[in-house]
Order: C-alpha cells, then structure tokens, then sequence
C-alpha cells in the first residue's frame, strides 16, 4: 500500500513534468489544443487519472487552461512568466515602470558593448519602422515596432535572464500604459539606437534615463487627469 | 457525471489556492509541518482524494515538499520565488550578477530620495555590523551584516516589486560566490550609505557600479584560477 502510493505520486510528477518541458521548449507552442485524453493515455503508457492529475497540475501552475467541451490548451510557456504576470498584477504602474528602468538601462549598456553586426541591423530595421509610422501617425503599428526594436536591443545585450525578465515586465506595462493614456505620444528612440551604434554605453543609459522619465511624467499627469 | 467532475477541480482548485494562501501570506511560515491529513480533511470539509491532489499540486509548484514517513512541510513561501530560482539555476553567474546590477542600481538611486529617518536608522546600524565584523576578519558574521545592511536599503527605496526581485537575485548570488570565491574580502559599502544618507542619487548609483565590477572582476580571476 505504501509503495503503491509512492509510485503513484511519482508518476503524476513525472508525467507532468514531461508535459511541462515539451511546453516551455516550445514543441507546443501556446494555443496549441494538446492530444485527445486516450491518446496521452496509450502514448504515456499511464492511468487516466494519473494523467488527469499532472494536467490539473499544469492546469494550476497557469500553463494549461481546460475549456469544458472543446478540449486543454496551452496559454503560456513559461512557469516563471506566469508567476510573474500574477505578481505584476499586484503591483502599481509606477513599481513596475522602476523595474523596467532598472534591467531596460541595463540592456542598453551592455547592448552598446555586446552587440553583432547583424544585432545592429535588426535594430535599424525596427527603428526605420518606428520612424515611418510615428510620420504618419499609425500608432498602432507604431507601438508593434516600438517593441520589436525593445526586443532587438534586450536580444543584442546577450544576457538570456535579463531578456526573460524585461519581456515579462514590458509586457505588463505595454498592456496598463495602453488602458491609460489615451492621447498616445511616441517616444523617439534615435538618441537610444545612435548611442548603441556608436558604442557609447553611459550615453545608451543616459537615454534610457530619459524616456523612463517622460513616461512617469505621462503617468503621473495621466493619474491627475483621472482624479 | 459531467457536472460531478466540474464539482470536483475546482474543489481541488479552491483546496489549492487556499493552502496556497496560507503559505504566501505566512501564516504557514517556512519549514512548518502541516497539520496531519485527517484534520485537514476535517477542517476543509473535502475528500481524502482532493485534499492529496491539492497537496501534490503544491509540491509540484514548489511551496510544499512531503518527506515520507515524517510529514510534508513549507519549503518555499513563494510561487515568484520558486520559479525564479529555478529559472537562475539555469544561468550563469554573470548573467545573474548584471540583473543584480540593474536591480541594486536603481534600489540605491530611489533609496536616496525615498528613505525615511527609520530607514537610515536600520541601515545606520546594519552598516556599522559590517564594519565591525570586517574590522576582526569575522567574515561569517560579515556576509550575513552585508545581507542585512543591502535589504535595510532596497526596503528604503520603498518599491515591493523591487524588493522582491531583488531578495530572489541577491539570495542565488550569495549562494554562487560563497561557492566559487575562497579568498572572500569584504567590500566596503561606506561610499554607497554615504551617498544614500546625503540623498545623492547619483553617488549611490556610482557606488553601486563601482563595486559590481570589483565583483565582475573576481570572479572573472576565480573563473581563470579554475582553469
């Protein structure tokens, strides 16, 4: 009866953690409609409670979400994005706007220093995006080029933990700083982008500084305009 | 039937978050053994079968671990901690030390605008152990002064989101250094609480990336030693 039990309890952890590595290695990618319940039965070679248990589990940990009659979905590919989604929702807009200053001016240093020839031209492409929108007053494809060339620069900054953090964290703050401001401005980045092309961390970080500083400022003015 | 097993998860699912709830706010403080299963069970007014799922979903979250034949205890009061320690076990000690960089940095910039006169107190005195234990070569006591004496200051700078990154950071570094750097030297903070009680923003920033790369530089010699 004992052994039973133990044997049970490390099949669940096992088969959930196999499903936990083919999500957050991207085998099923978020959206995907994960196989049949008989099917990961007979492929598993488990129980179709085991089974059941280790998907409630994901379920919990925010990986899976089970819609009744139309099947269990991947929603996200990351533990760590989940807990961190949960605790940014607990945060204000301004904590959170400090956290993406502190790792966003870090990113630019080390971007200025680190980066490839072909991290360069990404960003230039990204950058061209940004300017031809913000000309004709297209934010919404202003605001999906604006982070694409946030990512470039986090992705020439070589440092995959910092890169993890900032998507969660400027995730978050995309989707708040949308719901808030409503006259949306662009924030050029042409100083940011010129100063990391040139090599030139401390003017990098200074830029950084900058637009951070402009953002609380809309922030703040936002908040007062509500009140 | 279908109704049956709705009625189940989320009796599951209201068991988790609930235990849940207890280990995130404290009240079941790390390394408490939960009370035995029977008087859970009682006290729950659930099942055998969906307090066991409930249980094992938090082991695998990582908050609960069962020890067999002994009872299962709180390991870790934090889902955001788990993940991100299991997502910093994954990186190296210089990715990890550049995040900690740009969390530090920005807690000693808002420290030296936000603290408070209790604020200074603490960190007065967190100060002075380091002092006093580098003064006899105490270096056990010191790292645990210098723990102290770097949270007193992220407290000061009066952001939670912040501090909680930082706690999780700071916690896997210690842990890496105390490995890797047998010669351990103290490095004085006299320049950093200088600047914080001054409130120079700037000054405590400098300070901050000043003995950063004093730590990049370690390990860099303690990486080339290894080899």
């Amino acid at each position: 009866m004992k052994l039973n039990k133990t044997r049970r309890l490390s099949l669940v952890e096992q088969v959930t953690t196999q499903i936990g590595s083919l999500i957050e290695s991207g085998q099923w990618r978020v959206g995907y409609r994960i196989p049949a319940e008989p099917l990961l039965v007979e492929e598993l070679g488990v129980s179709r409670n085991t089974l059941r248990e280790a998907i409630r589990a994901l379920v919990h940990s925010g990986l899976l979400k089970t819609k009744p009659g139309d099947g269990t979905f991947v929603i996200s590919s990351s533990v760590l994005g989940v807990a961190l989604q949960r605790r940014l929702k607990e945060s204000n807009l301004l904590e959170i706007l400090e956290v993406r200053h502190a790792l966003e001016r870090e990113t630019a240093l080390l971007a200025a220093v680190r980066h490839t020839s072909t991290d360069i031209e990404k960003i230039k492409l990204n950058f061209a995006e940004c300017e031809e929108s913000a000309l004709v007053k297209d934010y919404a494809t202003f605001i999906e080029a604006d982070i694409k060339l946030h990512k470039s620069i986090v992705k020439a900054a070589h440092n995959q933990l910092l890169m993890d953090l900032y998507e969660q964290v400027a995730e978050s703050i995309q989707l708040s700083i949308g719901n808030m401001i409503t006259n949306y401005q662009p924030i050029p980045h042409s100083k940011l982008v010129n100063a990391i092309i040139e090599k030139n961390s401390e003017g990098a970080a200074a830029a950084v500084d900058e637009y951070i500083q402009q953002f609380k400022d809309r922030i703040q003015a936002a908040t007062e305009d509500q009140q």
